[in-house]
């Protein structure tokens, strides 16, 4: 039996996986921002909900995806603004408070999801993958013949704070012109909000739907406009897919992978998206060969990164 | 007896070392950028002069690092703008009717340059490198794990042509911004002859180095330039030094090496280009722990690429 873990801002998803590869469960659980050891006290009595009369389960090895730098030698988390509470904490300790029998293994939440996609998802059969997951930020995952590439100080496949244009908008870590700065939810819903403040139908559009859903656009109120022939609409997924597409094509210009892997929320307006991102990255590749690469959405939907984990989990028992 | 041979657009340097890994010598021969059957024909009888009266020299595995996309598959040489005539041929038929006893390795003149300053130079003891060679152009090379990555279609690491502005310069590919535009000696050729049309006493000094030279400045015409109080052209290091910070920041995001090294001519012009590459890298970089990251200058000069070539030619032989 083996659990992997994800946990967000806000909730931790988890998939269990029995001696087998099959999986036997998955769900959710909330999550305290500020605290890792309130957030999985309860979680091996909602597990043994499943077993009935059985043995309480104890997982041979927990694999614990996180938003954020990860140290997985350590067991620790660094940056990581959506887990603000958890950041130098011992999640080792944490984890092992509540699975003494366990292995722990930790890992980034998009390189969990990548692993995820490359072992049941859009990446099966490849060993060189890149992910992007277009989320609040912007994560990312590289895996080199198939192994996630995590960088000698835990600092690499931070694919959202590639800096595509240092005059372009300010981005959530302080810098400008990151690849987050356009295609990250928060910057999408802030183009939605500049561009509604315009004279023109598609802003007047815009500012209709705003008061009918009494918030703010989010992307998919965007994606719903432009589906609907809102025009600007259109033009800023144009824009967001279009700097996606810069970030992949100088991706494929290092990297060269098999297949590039977009996920994440925003991804989730499919064509409108991957259309202008697909022209771009193709328009930059210099070698012929890679200009064919697949630029293709993740399969495996919300549950990619605690899956991922999973197989980190299992994979890590059977190394040792 | 292994040979390490780097052949550019216009010649061949050779790196000849014995069974103990010694040096028994270095050299250059002449190239035909249109016809490689015409460059490597009396490279045989020069290398046995050293012989003297001994056995003719046999290399066991002969290294050949080139220009352009190479397929280490099938010995072939894809796009190449310095050895046009050496596109799609078979280079290992070529190098056979040579040395027909010996192995064959071919390689990326910076791939095998990264691999030279890995093996004995600015990389040692590191396994994880990436390499931008600022040359005409901008080539580069990436060390994952201690191996050369040449990606899923033999297009990994063309780091010269990341695109750092879709509204920067034209680049010699075609596109706009890539790093290429602005760090490579054609980049500072161009920017030192606009520059030099300006009102302004730099300007002026500009252009009488310029008559004095009877040609257009180069990039060591323009650090001797700054060198001696000249702020404008500085100002073109600066320019170019901070767009190299941002490619080399944008690396350390996605790959998050041990150590970046610059090689390559126009990096001679040393801390006028390395400080505020540095500095531009250090404020893109998200991961603390890879702030501090080394960016040094490349410790092999110009046979770089041939020594690199000798080093895959005898671990090609080692390892099979």
């Amino acid at each position: 039996m083996h659990l992997g873990l994800d946990t967000g801002g806000t909730g931790t998803k988890f998939v269990l996986v029995d001696a087998d590869g099959e999986t036997v469960g998955t769900g959710e659980i909330p999550t305290n921002p500020d605290d890792p050891v309130d957030s999985f006290g309860y979680l091996p009595n909602m597990l043994n909900q499943w077993q009935g009369d059985r043995e309480p389960l104890v997982p041979r090895v927990v694999g614990l995806a996180c938003a954020g730098i990860v140290d997985p030698e350590n067991l620790t988390l660094g940056r990581s603004p959506n887990l603000p509470g958890w950041e130098g904490r011992d999640l080792g300790a944490v984890l092992r408070r509540v699975f003494p029998a366990s292995g722990i293994v930790l890992v980034n939440d998009v390189n969990a999801a990548l692993y995820g996609e490359y072992r049941q998802g859009a990446g099966q059969g490849c060993r060189d993958l890149v992910m992007l997951a277009l989320g609040t930020g912007v994560g990312g995952g590289v895996l080199v013949d198939g192994k996630l590439l995590t960088g000698g100080h835990h600092g690499a496949a931070e694919l959202g704070h590639m800096v595509l244009d240092p005059q372009g908008p300010v981005c959530r870590c302080g810098n400008r012109g990151c690849l987050e700065a356009w295609a990250g939810s928060v910057a999408l819903r802030h183009r939605a909000r500049q561009a509604a403040q315009g004279e023109d139908d598609g802003a007047a559009d815009l500012r209709r739907r705003a008061q009918d859903r009494g918030c703010d656009l989010d992307p998919r109120d965007l994606a719903e406009a432009a589906a609907a022939g809102n025009e600007l609409a259109s033009s800023i997924y144009a824009e967001a897919g279009t700097r996606l597409g810069q970030a992949v094509g100088n991706l494929l210009n290092v990297l060269d992978p098999d297949k590039v892997i977009i996920g994440g929320g925003v991804a989730q307006a499919g064509e409108l998206l991957l259309e202008p991102c697909c022209r771009e990255a193709r328009r930059i590749v210099l070698a012929e060969g890679a200009r064919e690469t697949p630029i293709v959405p993740a399969e495996l939907g919300v549950h990619a990164a605690a899956v991922g984990a999973c197989w980190l989990a299992r994979e890590a028992e059977a190394g040792g």
